[in-house]
């Protein structure tokens, strides 16, 4: 018998990758080499799906080419279009990441997506870009199905992230708005191993095809114990309420030894990179509520630091994302699904990698019951 | 950073279980002490059942108790049935399995599963036996419609595996039959790790609820390289045609060094159980197809003893299980939804089972790629 791991396989190197690395004691972690948050500044979403992708980032003729072929197949195909309703319906208390996981699954089986096995790399890269450009058609029509409005279809001359916004509410976004959603897109694109991106690798070392591996990983997004929910520091905000009761609130939490949504992370143990990104993003718009918030996340540092001295306690990318989130419109059913539209670009990419390896992820079980054989008594 | 891994994590132990295993030099498989060949000869399905989910075989009033408690689940909810023709014909091309993933996708929806994290270890066994008891229903409906024929509603006075005939076929099928179909699903119901059940047990390790960790493990199950399809045993038998062309047929093949389908397994260094289980389930049945996939045995096995000594190769499950799936009459379309009528129950079991362990399987990748930071270029 081989030797155990540690428990949840933690901190076990299962595969090497080229995507991208954290480095928590940093406060750094990078795309392939770039940093992401220096991406996020100063590039386009679809500049980063290319790096991702495929390698590099593209030049002003690559990027006009790829974002043209990811704007040409952004609408879902009829048969999707038509199936829409009915999972808008019965997913509408499960929630948007059941909707996603279930039109998702659709949408591949129309999309013709084959087992990764049987595809070339070229073909392979394909499904990948047209689910990654058919998430947010189909996360803004199962949301606006729910709400009883049409779904409205996606516009080819708009960049990702501005139709994004545009097929959620039927309006041309402000150009402000759509950078803020953009930048939040770019810096979660990808953030290391995770449940999410780890069951998208062993679907795909499967050979499945595309669709199979993005169900389950949306499906392990959509667990409790995966990690965020930008709507919950928003939560916290209004739980708050006012200034002046920022101080006593946080206290008598921290005291109590309640966990303070929005803060501290698993890997960081500096300022979250992508926290400090969003808070710029965020101050960009300016306003009450993002006072407020840079209020609360000092106040609760330096309460956290003295009433809990070395943890190193740190707001992290909950907190202003759901803020820059809430600044940009978006409803607070959508904070997860707009998640999932970065995500998917990142998922894709492991996906992508992982298919170039011909090895299937097969682990194997101690049986720790009580030893067999023992007779089947008679029924 | 930690020690490497296998790839893939080959044998590496990643979780216990008290679920089974499977002990390829012997011959031989267990679900909770019970050999698996001895249960699907003496037991039924839902006793099997019980045994996975509950722990123990049930006595006869906990039998009729629980055989009840699934018949009464079987059909599937209204609004499901009302998008079951947009996802038929959505996944037609597709196959199968992307039927019952995005079927199962939005029942598990629509019956309000919810996360498992949040739920009692009861309410996480009736989410269980709700998803099994709606697979045969999803499979079978999803099938007709695709044939361009009306769903059959489910027959709470049948077994389960009587009542999947059923659904498929619109008539009650014949004991031996139906009997025969059992067996067959009661051997595959669970054997061992594989990545389907592995990625089942990553996402339940998120908390996600059920159909999401089912979806996931559909999805797996469709990989070309996850294994087993046992309508290719059925296609060898149907290329060699006639029992005079055995043996040139044979001895072609294997110098030539292609794989024979259905010969041989990862595991097994001996005879298949599970083959020497449907073996006898076929001879029950007698008949030209048995007596000439018997004969295309015997002869395989001594020409692979004789041109490759010693590297024990036997039939695998996929040969018989083909043979018994054609005798009771089921589409070759349908064998691998019929496998996952069984493996949802095994798949189901180790949900519950990781279920109640509170930590996330969540590992690490090393980054390969040259060393970062490089300044992102101007766009």
């Amino acid at each position: 018998m081989s030797p155990d791991v540690p428990r949840g396989l933690a901190g076990v190197v299962v595969t090497d990758t080229e995507l991208g690395d954290v480095r928590g004691r940093e406060g750094f972690y990078h795309y392939r080499q770039y940093s992401a948050v220096e991406l996020a500044r100063t590039r386009t979403f679809e500049d980063v799906w290319h790096l991702m992708h495929h390698g590099t980032l593209p030049d002003a003729a690559a990027r006009a080419e790829f974002t043209a072929r990811t704007a040409a197949v952004r609408a879902a195909p009829p048969e999707v279009l038509a199936a829409l309703p009915a999972v808008a319906r019965a997913t509408a208390a499960a929630g948007p990441l059941a909707g996603l996981r279930t039109a998702l699954s659709l949408a591949g089986a129309v999309a013709g997506f084959a087992p990764l096995y049987d595809l070339t790399p070229e073909r392979r890269a394909d499904d990948a870009l047209a689910a990654c450009a058919l998430v947010p058609t189909l996360v803004t029509a199962l949301h606006r199905l729910g709400q009883g409005l049409e779904p409205v279809a996606p516009r080819a001359d708009l960049p990702h992230a501005a139709n994004y916004l545009y097929m959620l509410t039927g309006e041309e976004p402000d150009p402000a708005r759509a950078r803020a959603i953009e930048q939040y897109l770019m810096s979660t694109i990808d953030h290391g191993f995770n449940s999410s991106t780890f069951t998208a690798r062993v679907i795909a070392s499967t050979g499945a095809d595309l669709a199979a591996c993005l169900t389950g990983a949306i499906g392990a997004l959509s667990g409790p114990l995966h990690g965020g929910a930008p709507s919950r520091a928003l939560d916290t905000l209004e739980a708050i309420g006012t200034p002046d009761r920022i101080d006593a609130w946080l206290r008598e939490r921290v005291l109590a030894g309640e966990r303070l949504m929005g803060f501290g992370h698993r890997v960081y143990r500096t300022e979250d990179p992508r926290s400090r990104l969003l808070k710029e993003v965020a101050r960009g718009f300016g306003g009450p509520l993002v006072d407020f918030a840079v209020a609360v996340e000092e106040r609760a540092e330096a309460i956290l630091a003295e009433l809990k001295p070395g943890r190193e306690l740190h707001i992290n990318v909950e907190f202003f994302a759901g803020v820059v989130m809430e600044l940009c419109g978006l409803p607070r059913t959508m904070f997860t699904p707009t998640f999932a539209v970065a995500r998917v670009v990142g998922w894709s990419a492991n996906i992508l990698e992982q298919a170039a390896d011909s090895k299937i992820i097969r682990p194997a079980a101690r049986y720790v019951g009580p030893p067999p054989p023992v007779p089947v008594p008679a029924a």
